[in-house]
């Protein structure tokens, strides 16, 4: 499949360019719209000014860690910026952290599906009141691994759930409603393009299992609860990796779903901070996790500087 | 009922103390724990030393509440720490946020069950680890009311899920086991009377509905998606009033459920911040959110004061 430079889930282009994002019709009659959780709206804002040439979204869980992105990105694409120059967007809450630089926009979404569904309804209204288009999203993370080399970088190809069923079931006042869950695969392929590039850590194209607890949803042995035993797990992770299953998070299946349904590219790169298959414990030193985490971010910038480059 | 002083939920004392809370054969054979969200650990820390006189656990979304909370008790129970003397014990990790005043523990939890359940495994686990007994649990936060004067403080009575059915479904390796989520009777009762002491604000006990998502399943019209009509929305607000919902929010269920599962006594005490049979938008300005959201803390801060006079 050929990728187009600007907007990997599109062939053809549209025009006029794809700004809608949103499919909400209640939205147009409102005199103001506040984004409560991130301390912004339509009125005490100019969405418009502050956002308009944003390009590449990049969320994940800490608020650090997107502050650390965007001083990367900043450097990597010469952007001149002073590293303390990057003001939190978001300083008058403590829901979410949002930096921007040049294209990029980098934003926390915290832990687990319900706070990465309230951050991404207020982000894509953001897009949509900023007029953004062609806009390209990533979520990099952390996360287990099954059957990898602690440090392996997993881009998702699909996020399943605890079933191993490829979609997000959205509940509606009570209802039950799916959403497809595979992410782009033209973004996927070119972030690893990105990595035998860069060539510098183990990379490979996975399904994630996403679940809405880290303890017993992940069947780990080691949470407060556990009335299940050591040969249950095993059974489980081995079916996981059996349905192809390489890594487990807590975030992909409402990001690749509300990708989906508003039209945005998206990717899912997470680092495995460990093997599953031999433990449940996050053990590594604190320099050794530091440095695996870099490695998403690294894959994401090499692909946002390839294309920042053709703008 | 008639309460006793160091345990709500127990009627009769027991001896020895009621210390376990956890329920995991394994945590035994582990040499070392390391509770990695909250990075401290049984090698690294003397739990027993830093949190043994634990005997109030006070939970919130937010950081900087639980920040304003620790600051808040340490004036009124007369600790006599400086202000800016509080640290964050969890100050290496953005995950979540921790701090301790004499017996209180006061702890972040982020947005939504996910994010709350990770907390709980670890502070669950931590308790047990600091051989701590007779801890009594809250959480403290903000909701929207459904019939109620902004402001309004709702004591829960029993948690519900988008069905209004009174349990949390744990998915257990893709299997569901469900958890009862009714909350300790005989706290409701004393924050009740705590409230009628103190006079401030209106207070009621209610029953909550606890989701996983802010927008679509609360029934919002302001989401980035809505594929449904102001109609549908009020007839669901009105079933949920009809089955008793006073406020909504999205932490309550596996809160109820933990303290249960664990033995701890639990309460949930949630300001409502608008009332959404009005509208979905919360306008109020910054100082009004401010005061509300001090109404629940001075709620649990009269009841943990006349406990701690009597210690």
């Amino acid at each position: 499949m050929a990728c187009s430079n600007k907007d990997p889930c599109r062939k053809e282009p549209t025009c006029p360019p794809k700004c809608a994002y949103v499919s909400n019709p209640y939205l147009e009659t409102m005199e103001e719209d506040v984004l409560y959780h991130f301390d912004l709206g339509t009125k005490t804002h100019n969405l418009h000014a502050m956002f308009g040439d944003v390009k590449f979204v990049c969320v994940g869980g800490s608020s650090s860690r997107m502050k650390a992105f965007s001083q990367y990105m900043n450097e990597l694409l010469g952007l001149g910026r002073a590293t303390d120059d990057i003001p939190n967007i978001c300083a008058h809450t403590d829901r979410y952290s949002m930096y921007k630089v040049g294209p990029v926009l980098a934003v926390s979404h915290g832990m687990g599906i319900p706070s990465m569904s309230i951050m991404l309804h207020e982000l894509i209204k953001l897009l949509y009141h900023a007029k953004c288009t062609d806009v390209v999203a990533f979520r990099i993370g952390t996360s287990g691994g099954i059957g990898l080399q602690p440090g392996t970088v997993v881009i998702s190809k699909v996020s399943v759930d605890a079933c191993f069923q490829p979609h997000f079931e959205q509940n509606v006042m009570g209802t039950i409603k799916p959403y497809s869950t595979v992410l782009n695969e033209c973004l996927v392929q070119e972030l690893l393009n990105c990595s035998k590039e860069t060539n510098q850590f183990d990379t490979i194209i996975g399904t994630t299992l996403c679940t809405s607890d880290f303890y017993e949803g992940q069947a780990r042995l080691d949470g407060a609860f556990c009335n299940y035993t050591h040969e249950d797990k095993m059974k489980y992770l081995n079916r996981a990796y059996d349905a192809g299953v390489r890594n487990i998070e807590m975030e992909s299946s409402i990001f690749a779903a509300m990708c989906n349904r508003s039209g945005l590219p998206g990717a899912v790169v997470c680092v495995t901070l460990l093997d599953r298959l031999q433990g449940d414990q996050i053990g590594s030193s604190h320099e050794v996790l530091a440095e695996y985490q870099e490695r998403p971010q690294k894959l994401v910038g090499c692909y946002i500087k390839k294309k920042f480059c053709k703008m």
